[in-house]
Formats: C-alpha cells, structure tokens, sequence
C-alpha cells in the first residue's frame, strides 16, 4: 500500500494543504465542488489521515491513560474492563501503563502520557496509596493535574484536592467483622498488605476499631502484615498456625493472601470454616472458584472502573464534577466463613 | 504551567524552527553556542517536547500495539508482563487494546493504532485463532503487515506467511496425556474451548492421537466442548458425572475450566485424584493455589511475550527473523493427578 500525505492530495486536487485539512477535520466550510474532488483522491488512494497529524491540528487525541499497579491481580483487570467497556462507548482508547507500583515507572510514565498528549489519566496504586509519599512524587501529579484531568481510584494526593474514586474498604472491613462476629468468632486474626500502604492502614484500624467497639482484645501477634500476594497468604498463616493460641477467623487483605492463607492451612490437615475461618477481600472472580469458597467484600471493581472514565469524561468536557465519589461495599458471605 | 511551543523557543532564541528542532531530535549539527542558548531557553521555560509533533518529524512514537483477547484470564495478562519488561528495557512504550476477541473490536483497535502510527503489533487471540477466519478479516491483517511489522501469539492466518511465537500445544497435550497414562489411567476425557479454535483443535488432535497410539479407546461423551471459563469447567464436569460410564481423569482446555472442573467434582463429594484426575493447561499462578494443587502444563507465557517483543524489535530494526519461533512446553505435575 503506497503512503501518501496531505501535501500529495493538495497537489493532486491543487488546493492547499489548509484546505485539505478543512475537508478531513471538518474545521471550515469548503465549497463543495472542491471538498467532491478531494474526497474523490482521497477515496482513490484509500488515504488514512494521520491521528498524530491530526491530533496537533484540533488538539483531541481520544487517549486516557491508565497507571495499573499489577495486571497479575485480578481486581485490577476487572476494574480495567469496567473501565474500557465504558471508554469504548464514549470514543475514548484506554492506553494501559503496568507501573507494578514502582515510583520511577509511574514517573516515566506519566512523563511519555503526556507528551503524547492523552485527554485525560487514571491513576491506580502505587504513590497514590503510600502512607510517607516524598513531596516530590505528589508535586509531580498536583503539576499534571493543572493541565490534564486526573481522577485517582482507591487513593489519595493527602494536602491536595484531587478527583477520586473509591469503595469505602473501612465499611467493608467492618462489615466483613461484623459478620465473623455474629458468628460467634471472639479471637480474629488480619493477615497481610503492607505496612506502608493506605489501604493496609484504612482496613487495620477498621479491624481494631470493630474489636474495641465489641469488647474483644487486639492481639499484635494475630495481627500479621507482608504483602498482597498468595505466597504471602500462606507464609502468614503457616506462621499463625506455630502460635499456641491462636485466632478462629482471620480477615485477609484481599482474595489472594485469603487463597494462600486457606491453602496453608489445608495443607496442616485443618477444615475451612470448622478449624479455621478465613476471609477475603475484593470478591474477584478466583473467590467462588475457591474450594471451599471465599467469604469476601465486593469493591465493586467493574463499577470502580466505569465511574473513574465517566468523571474523566466530564472533566475533560469541562463539566462541574463532584470531587469524592465513594462505592458501597458488600459482603459476600460463602462457605469459607460459615 | 505555561504552554509553550517549539516557535516561541525559536523566536525567543531568533533563530529557525528547523533549528530548534534539530537540536530537540538530534538530527543534524548546530553551533555551539546556539545550542546552548536554544536549550537554556528550554531549560528557563520547562518546555515538554511534544511527542506527537516529534513523531511527525521522525516518523518514530515508540509506541507497539497489544491486541489482547481477555484480561480477566490471567493467561494473558502474565504474557504481557513479559512482553512489557522485554519493552521496557528497549525503549518502547506497549499501548494495551482489550478486544473480548470480538473481531469488530478488533478491526476497530487495528484502525486506530495504525492511525496513531506504532511502530509494531503484537496479535493474541480472536481472528488468528478462528478455524474459519473470513477472508476480509485476514486480508486486514495482511495489508496492515506490508506497512507495519506484525507478531502473532499462538496463532496463524492461514495461506499468509507471518511471524509467530507459540508453543507447541500439541507436544503439551501429548505429555499431559502421557502423564496420566502412565499413571494408569485407561478411560481420559476432554473438557473446554470452543470448536471453532485452533487452540482446542490443535489439543483434541492431540488428545485423539494419543488415545489412538495407546490403544485406548476414543469416546464421544467424554469430549466436551464449550468455552475457556470456570463456570464453563464446572457445566462440562457436571455432565460428565452423570454418564453411567465415565472417564478416571480429564484433561482440560486450561487451567480456567481446570478449576471449574475440580469444584464441580468436590462439590459432588468427590476427591481429587483418587476419584478422578483433572489436569489443566498454561500453568498460571492459580493452579498452584488450588486445592489440591493443579497438574498442568506451562506454556512459559512470559517467555512468550518477551520474544514477541523482541522479534518485533528486530523487525522495526530491519533485521532477518526467521517466520517462526516454538517454545517448548513443560510438563508440571502436582497434586490433582497423582
């Protein structure tokens, strides 16, 4: 297929390229005679406008970029999708970015999303959900911000107001307390995230918060932090498991630390729920696959998702948009916990 | 943040813009000393080179296209880790297109990413896994080939010569086969995949020709087609246990319906290998989650993605690749077979 530009089609139809561009982008009237006979060329040599050329001429690229934290997590792929289905329906492309939550990928990242102009950014881990983020990390956003929406899901820039998202994870841990208590659970143990994280800190001091209200004591060995992952879900319960005295329920971080905890377990020859009763977090799609399956907390990830691209798509219509808005969580209960 | 533009750079340092610009890109010599002074004005303003008006001039955005058919099948997003850190490390920026495999969205996304002009594709999934692909969504492809270098993952279009990356899902299913032969299972079933993919076929013929060599016999009911999902997994199980006459291990389309499979026979009292063996495929980090843990076969799916990068590289670089590239699969055997 030959390449042809703007300048051959302005020599063929001898107008200017101005005109030209008029035709493609629709930005001016051109009389008709001349925009049929550039059609006509442009027809001929299946010319495909340039998105890059045009792009610099009425200054929309149709791009949002996303900063993801993990695709190997499967919240955040079911909040991606929400996500694209609702971009897809608004003409938006979601131009994916995998950070794994390293600050300098967020950087560079964020660096090359705008110079390729997209309209709008979604920010997703990482910075967002430190606890000590270094003044420099949030400036950068605050600056980006001043020229291209940004709305943040499950996180915060604390000391500057920003557009977010989020489920409320305290509710959500309460809720999955609650549950364990009605239960009959008196001793509850929390594996996993860690400790420099918001989320971790959000859902820690629900949990202390329900114990108190509800007269139980806060043991700190019960209480056992890492990361976010399987590996980690087994390691910290294998170690709770050497404890003399140990806890009847544990809530987990999210669904993956709550699969290894289970399996770590089982692989002591202890019964879920009868010995042990584990709870996850996120209700990812993994939770009812689970044998037995996972009591969890819907974040509602697909509507996380939807909502951040329809409040970009506002904003970047200039619309007056509401700075919070906040998701209700739900409890999920399955056989893991009862 | 002011917005200012390559002409007000040449203005204030009175000089060219073609000057300007060959400093930003690099192209061509420019004295010293109006080097120094274009990029002090740079450094005064905090100017952001534009991306898009860079990649006009040098016909380069760094960008590489993903058609990818599924993020919720972790599958794929552990290909695109890959497939990212390989492109990390090269300088490339990976733009991450979600097509569901619909071949309409896939058209669309084709589209798009060539009017924003990447540099390389790389095709997972839909059209180049269809048994009967028609003819104009092939074509697609292969025009949008002359002009920008393509790789396809585990798939073909067939009649055109392409550049491939796959594993030997046939060699795959064969071992698996072997496996549980070996273990002394004389009646095997086959679970998963839709019958108009490449994938299930390439693993049925597979899966027949071993029965067939081992002088096992090859039983209709026990093959059961549907689609890659749990829940699909745990249909085609439930069918199965109902035959007065059923088979002592399964093989499954992967570790998806794998899954499904194990629950629905738990579910129904069952144990798991004793009662009947399942065994999965692609190896992703749940089959060793699971209870009991998945036997499966790797498809080494970060390995996947990092040659598909690399192979593009070396075709943006003009260099010779040879057409196609087979990893071998492995065989791991866990709990659920033996």
């Amino acid at each position: 297929m030959e390449s042809i530009t703007v300048y051959d089609i302005a020599r063929e139809a001898n107008v200017s390229v101005a005109t030209v561009s008029r035709v493609l982008n629709d930005t001016a009237p051109v009389r008709t005679s001349t925009r049929l006979k550039i059609m006509a060329i442009i027809e001929k040599h299946k010319f495909q406008p340039n998105a890059l050329a045009r792009s610099l001429v009425n200054k929309k690229t149709g791009m949002i970029g996303v900063l993801f934290p993990d695709s190997t997590n499967m919240f955040f792929p079911e909040v991606f999708g929400g996500a694209e289905r609702a971009a897809q329906k608004l003409g938006y492309t979601l131009f994916l970015c995998n950070t794994f939550s390293n600050c300098s990928r967020e950087s560079e990242y964020l660096n090359s999303l705008c110079e390729r102009q997209v309209e709008g950014l979604i920010f997703m881990g990482g910075r967002i959900n430190a606890q000590h983020c270094p003044d420099a990390l949030v400036q950068e956003v605050v600056d980006i911000q001043k020229k291209i929406p940004i709305v943040l899901i499950n996180g915060s820039l604390p000391g500057h107001p920003c557009y977010r998202v989020k489920t409320d994870e305290y509710l959500g841990t309460q809720l999955i307390m609650q549950h364990l208590i009605d239960r009959g659970h008196r001793s509850i143990g929390f594996l996993g995230g860690t400790a420099e994280t918001t989320t971790t800190l959000e859902k820690l001091q629900a949990y202390k918060r329900t114990l108190s209200a509800n007269n139980l004591s806060y043991r700190k060995e019960w209480v056992r932090l890492g990361d976010f992952s399987m590996s980690c879900g087994s390691t910290l319960m294998q170690q709770l498991l050497t404890l003399p005295n140990r806890p009847t329920a544990v809530i987990c971080i999210n669904d993956y630390v709550a699969i290894g905890a289970m399996k770590a377990a089982i692989s002591q020859g202890m019964h879920i729920p009868e010995d042990i009763a584990v709870a996850g977090f996120d209700d990812t799609q993994l939770a009812s696959a689970m044998n037995p399956e996972l009591t969890t907390v819907s974040q509602h990830s697909e509507q996380l998702g939807r909502q951040a691209v329809s409040i970009l798509s506002q904003l970047i219509q200039k619309e007056k948009v509401k700075k919070l808005t906040v998701l209700e969580p739900k409890l999920i209960v399955r056989q893991s916990t009862q």
